[in-house]
């Protein structure tokens, strides 16, 4: 079993802002947006955890390794450097749909997004030094067979982006669904999911789901150990050991 | 009619360069994208246009405004302060689609995306100044009705995402399809879309088929200007009186 | 003679801000310092100016070609982006310390730099366009001769840092008082001086101050053009002609 | 005794760089420069640590906590973010300024700063986490009485600066000689030590000294704990103590 620790990260009343008194600058709330993002990435991912943006305004972690007093340390930062503040919300399962699902129960229970007066909240309990193991994080790192030859160098780029885009809808919807992980585009023709203990015949069912689905063909390497970073490096690894073999399906530990 | 200038943003020769000489840290390439973005960003918004990040390695920017010597001044700036470089190429069209096929192809001409030797490229030819007309761009923002109280309050984060995803998919596909127009999510509920000349009937009708087809319920404000910045701030002032008024759709100039 | 158009950036109250309602981590007001000049740097250079991080609270840049637009748009976009605001007040002189005279005059005049009602000004009027000539700014680039192999592979890091700024405060302090020159370390052993119409003698006499009264040695590259950047760019291909012949002034124009 | 555990931290061959193939935009050289101290500074400062700009290319940073490992993770998140490398070298003393001695001694006999061949040098034992205590690190925070009062809001902006430069050089220099403290200006008028174990009538004769030689009015709190950022914390609300009470020396222990 996997015990994947997930943090919720939630810009405080962000939409009400960006239009008080008056819509701000697009370019500036999308370079705010990138660079917290860009920062929350360095500072978690300096302890080893991932950050993934998802929708920017909410941003999703897996934070194994970094404590209450860590999380706590970014949400000051962040408070000291931007015009806005987050709230961070930590949970705890086997399964990370259970675990995101947990993070935002707590922050939901807090109050609205856009409540004016919740803010910075820090909620949840992370796992403790001594209840950590070697195999507690799962990382999937899917791509796309040779994207640049049948899309980017053939398609116009909003095409590719489309067929890029589908493939990734469809993966992340199934992955939700059959297998209970959450899957993130991390751009170009990348997608890294977070999962619990799936096994080979899993990753080859949703490699299959999304060739018949939408026509997209995806290779996937799978780590697993005591952080995402070093989950994350293996499926990397794994990842070009199947553009080497031309396999679809590659996980560190098989 | 609108007179759209495109331009294309692509990282030379990423895909390798992110495994070269092993894989590299994600969190770093995370950071590294996001920057490079809200780089472009503040340096084409500096002069009125905007920048979307679609898949990061292939970013697609307005560029109305922005002549041969602006882009070359970005190239420079990027190449000076980034481990990679970007290649530009640059065109205009009365459809968004179309220039932006124009601007892939003559890239596509220069080399593969990831042909080592394909490096810094800048091609194509902005509008001069004695082209532009204060109506060549025009810009819709869509969000999601009541996306806080019925999603990001109420589902898990990731269902939630699901959710703004499956909307903003269909609205992509649609708005290419159906009226040539190029739609980018920009975080939160939130999609702006670069359109040809469309009128109200052809808004309403994007926002219908996305309800029937996903359930998903959108409205859109629309503007249209000399440049980006300014049909971009009329149309997020169009999306305000949607949400006063309670209508679907809002046009700046009717 | 030359006609500078300085601009003096002020960050409003943040004296107080940085301690309130606690003091704040040294590191983030350290990040969020030099991450503001790091953006003002880029948003004027864009525009072909130069930003000097001199205090850091307070900044003072040349801005020839910049509009009082172009200025409401950098105030605008760091009050979207930051926690804090900026004001700038904006002066013309053929001698850049009257400008900057000038420019903090008016800033005084607006209220205290810790009063908290005092944000957000912006004051002076910019060259129009018809008031630029090619020979507006002249910008002098110093280093210091064989600073790497005298100092950095030579003495300890505080020591090599002591002889650099003792030069550099003293480069300072004399161009001011006997020139009306603004210098500015901008790292390394690299000081760039914003100066009025001064010639090679006086430039000769600079560096043999400076070599007599410190020890420290010195050599010039000046450039003069209708923009900082164009004018900065000469003096360093000029001082790149310095260090191949072995001389302490090389004029652009000469 | 203190036993503060300094890294120098020196940008690969850099001179060099900004002028190949031909000088870079000095403006792109500024930010390149100013960010990769912002990123030095959260990601050392997120393990309690302190990083000083000194000359940009060469900074000076206090490390106690920080392992080999975690200095590895710095220098390869710089490379994989910049176009330039960084080398670090890592010293122990109950002296600041002699710590440093032996760091920068370390990475020249690596090499000279400004060898192509000397690139991401990592030298030096960190302390063991057996050999920390609670009193390592000892910073003093000095800043200038009614700076705002007597020059920013008086004088134009560059003479302010010229006096606050000259308070500065003079405690720099007199720090170092007198008492092996490290000192480094950290913007508007605030300057931070680190030093070793000086006491109530060490740092009186440092303002004394000051005071009487360049007639600039000093104050300073001081901190002493097992980190940087956990005695500069102590550092400043000890300062915020003369500020009430017009104390010219506060010490957190005393």
């Amino acid at each position: 079993m996997t015990n994947t620790q997930v943090t919720l990260i939630q810009i405080d009343n962000y939409g009400p802002w960006t239009v008080t008194p008056e819509p701000r600058r697009e370019v500036d709330l999308q370079t705010l947006q990138s660079r917290l993002y860009a920062d929350l990435s360095q500072l978690v991912g300096n302890r080893r955890g991932y950050v993934f943006f998802s929708r920017f305004d909410n941003m999703v972690a897996v934070t194994n390794g970094l404590s209450t007093e860590d999380h706590a340390l970014v949400q000051e930062s962040v408070g000291n450097r931007y015009p806005v503040t987050v709230s961070l919300s930590i949970a705890v399962s086997s399964s990370p749909v259970e675990a995101l699902g947990t993070a935002t129960e707590q922050l939901q229970d807090a109050g609205s997004a856009q409540d004016e007066g919740r803010t910075q909240i820090l909620r949840g309990e992370p796992l403790g030094p001594g209840e950590r193991s070697a195999r507690d994080v799962q990382i999937a790192h899917f791509d796309v067979n040779n994207a640049t030859g049948k899309y980017t160098d053939q398609l116009n780029e909003f095409d590719s982006f489309i067929r890029i885009e589908q493939g990734y809808a469809e993966l992340m919807r199934y992955m939700r669904m059959a297998h209970d992980g959450l899957s993130f585009f991390v751009g170009g023709d990348n997608v890294i999911a977070v999962c619990p203990a799936m096994d080979r015949a899993a990753y080859q069912d949703a490699v299959d789901h999304v060739s018949e689905t939408v026509d997209v063909e995806l290779k996937v390497g799978v780590g697993r150990a005591e952080s995402a970073q070093d989950a994350g490096m293996e499926a990397k690894h794994e990842l070009e050991c199947c553009r080497e073999d031309g396999t679809d399906v590659e996980l560190g530990w098989d």
